[in-house]
């Protein structure tokens, strides 16, 4: 079973990729854009024994720094 | 409204950051995990006037590079 991690960066806290990638949008002639905020995607593949608190305990203490990233735990349908 | 871009590396390319992760689970002592890719995601927050081929264009020629990486966008209705 395939299950998706999604890592952001908590409202409040800067975030330099995200604005570099905003100004290189403008920079294509683009200015519909309001705001731009960049995160990570780490995609496991998982056997039937990995239980829902194993797959948090890798996001909340491997994958995310819980002092200003927010996780979400995707499991994806076979 | 709310746009994902979801980057990942093409299949066959080596993850060196994945397998660091997939090697640090199993000192949790987690053994169900077959595979781990890491990858980006990026929360676009735009107007109305922004085109579904101007999305593809900031995907393409900014958020991806298109010689090892894949990206998906994605439309978060409101």
């Amino acid at each position: 079973m395939k299950v998706r991690v999604f890592v952001s960066l908590k409202n409040g806290v800067l975030d330099p990729q995200g604005r570099a990638i905003h100004h290189a949008i403008e920079g294509l002639g683009i200015h519909g854009v309001e705001d731009v905020r960049a995160g990570k995607m780490i995609e496991l593949e998982v056997d039937a024994s990995v239980t829902d608190a194993q797959l948090e305990e890798m996001a909340s203490k491997l994958l995310t720094n819980t002092v200003i990233e927010n996780y979400r735990i995707e499991r994806v349908q076979p």
